[in-house]
């Protein structure tokens, strides 16, 4: 398994070593390559060529649906840098800061576009199915960074608001890579369709465990900032759920909490931690994380591929919800 | 000819009002739908509507093409002003003014997204002719935008480069406008190709017709503030012919005045229109545009439609190279 993993992580490098060449105008492109050669875990891509050869075909015919969904995911992240004015991805400077607002916002724009021209080696049919989904797909991503905008000055976001947010954010995404193998597989429309919801329903324990780890993940071993959150009074789900919990006062005080913005940091996050584990918000999110990737889980019996193939995805799974990074 | 266009017109009007209803979250929709109808001459989503009729369908069946081209355009608006730091838009507020920076960025990527959404009725294999040449021209637009963009700050631009520039940035879009109109109507691939040639080589006159009508329009029909680009210095057809034409001394003192920013402009566009007029660079630019009204006519000699057709196309081409707004 973990050798099949890595072996798609090469091949998709490789894949997108040759797709980044230089091309005019410069100022266009090079924060283009820039982006896509920070690196990052490539899982997108991999999950897409992993579902390809599940379903029976070589992978290297889903490196472009692949690289077209890495291609998204970097430019969301292009234009979400300049929306939260982030001055750092992954350790390196984001495009808005090493060159400027506009570029930031052009090359963004034309990644875009560049990641429906990886569809055009597809046949017609297949062709439509892709972009069909992709652009239901992104246009949920733009609708996922809407209501995380809009709930920043909100207070009466609820859980289940919270939960479409994440889904559409970043959830999607991952079943609509896996949808993409699928479907350059030519795989039936249920076979599609439930691997979609096993991606979708993965994809939302995959945020729950990140808002987790950002405030219990080692820091030795995170690789963020452990409180981040907590910092920046992010209402991830471990808080809406402390806040339902908890009593009028105790909730008074953590809402107080997360009215600020301090210098030091350190007495905050311990606390809001506190609350986080008393009110029982810290075992109710992992509850939650378990539940989705059940469901998740049981997906996978619907599909009609063989026992091996399940047992890989179900690794995979469970490789991604134990992880501590 | 004057009764098709407004028919035209309002047909597409009535079909973008249908398409503009309200939906959430309600921070990413309105501003789409506040800047789709903000008006203007729809003079893209016609020539798609009109190209489809000469090709022998009905338009109706062109409208979602027809739409697609229009939303996109807005979306380049929407981008383009925030690169500009823009405040009006048709005399009203632009989305960034009248919402913030986020708003502009996330409704415009929106936007691009909604414009392939529109194909999505065709059959797979016009659905894909369509989309392959929305993301080549797109893409060219982005292209000519950086290039416009990158020639502020340049003192070495040449005409070939900026007759590149404003191909992209603006004359490829009408050609692809036509082009969609031809591929809907399912018309042979040399026809689909010259009526692309038709409203890329008058898309091109148009862009000059512009440059030349900013420094010598009528203040009294044209609409905007005559001497626009020369307030801003910008680097047009005229000005760059003129400083070919000018000898040392005269070119000295025309790129002095384009160095500097005043308060009152008034001396400045006087002196500026009159180094355009003595140095032939007026003529200059009204020849250009008379050339590539010719070249564009020359073109419809080679389309494979009845001759009254063809002087519909060359009518509405004489109209826009005569206009004075």
């Amino acid at each position: 398994m973990m050798q099949n993993i890595l072996s798609y992580q090469s091949a998709f490098t490789d894949y997108l070593e040759g797709y980044a060449s230089p091309k005019e105008p410069e100022n266009l492109y090079s924060p283009i390559h820039y982006i896509l050669q920070l690196g990052g875990k490539r899982l997108r891509p991999v999950l897409t060529l992993m579902t390809a050869e599940i379903f029976g075909i070589d992978y290297n015919k889903a490196l472009d649906a692949a690289l077209s969904i890495e291609v998204f995911h970097n430019f969301s992240l292009v234009h979400d840098d300049i929306m939260d004015d982030a001055p750092l991805r992954r350790g390196q400077q984001t495009v808005h800061e090493k060159w400027d607002l506009n570029t930031g916002i052009l090359s963004g724009d034309a990644m875009l576009i560049m990641a429906y021209q990886l569809f055009e080696n597809y046949n017609p049919i297949t062709f439509q199915a892709l972009a069909k989904l992709f652009s239901k797909t992104a246009l949920e991503v733009c609708e996922g960074q809407q209501y995380d905008v809009d709930f920043e000055t909100r207070d009466d976001v609820t859980i289940p608001e919270y939960l479409k947010m994440i889904e559409y954010k970043t959830a999607v995404l991952v079943g609509a890579a896996m949808k993409m193998g699928a479907i350059v597989a030519e795989t039936s429309e249920e076979n599609q369709n439930n691997i979609y919801q096993f991606g979708r329903l993965l994809g939302i324990a995959f945020q729950l465990q990140d808002d987790y780890l950002d405030a219990f993940g080692d820091p030795e071993t995170f690789g963020k900032q452990v409180g981040g959150d907590i910092i920046e009074n992010k209402k991830t789900y471990l808080y809406l759920k402390a806040l339902a919990f908890l009593d009028k006062k105790d909730r008074i005080q953590l809402e107080q909490l997360f009215s600020v913005q301090l210098d030091d940091n350190s007495d905050k996050i311990e606390t809001v931690k506190q609350y986080f584990i008393t009110s029982g918000s810290a075992k109710a999110t992992q509850d939650a994380i378990k539940e989705y990737t059940e469901e998740a889980f049981k997906v996978l019996d619907t599909l009609s591929i063989a026992d091996d193939k399940k047992s890989l995805l179900k690794t995979f799974g469970t490789s991604l919800m134990t992880r501590s990074v």
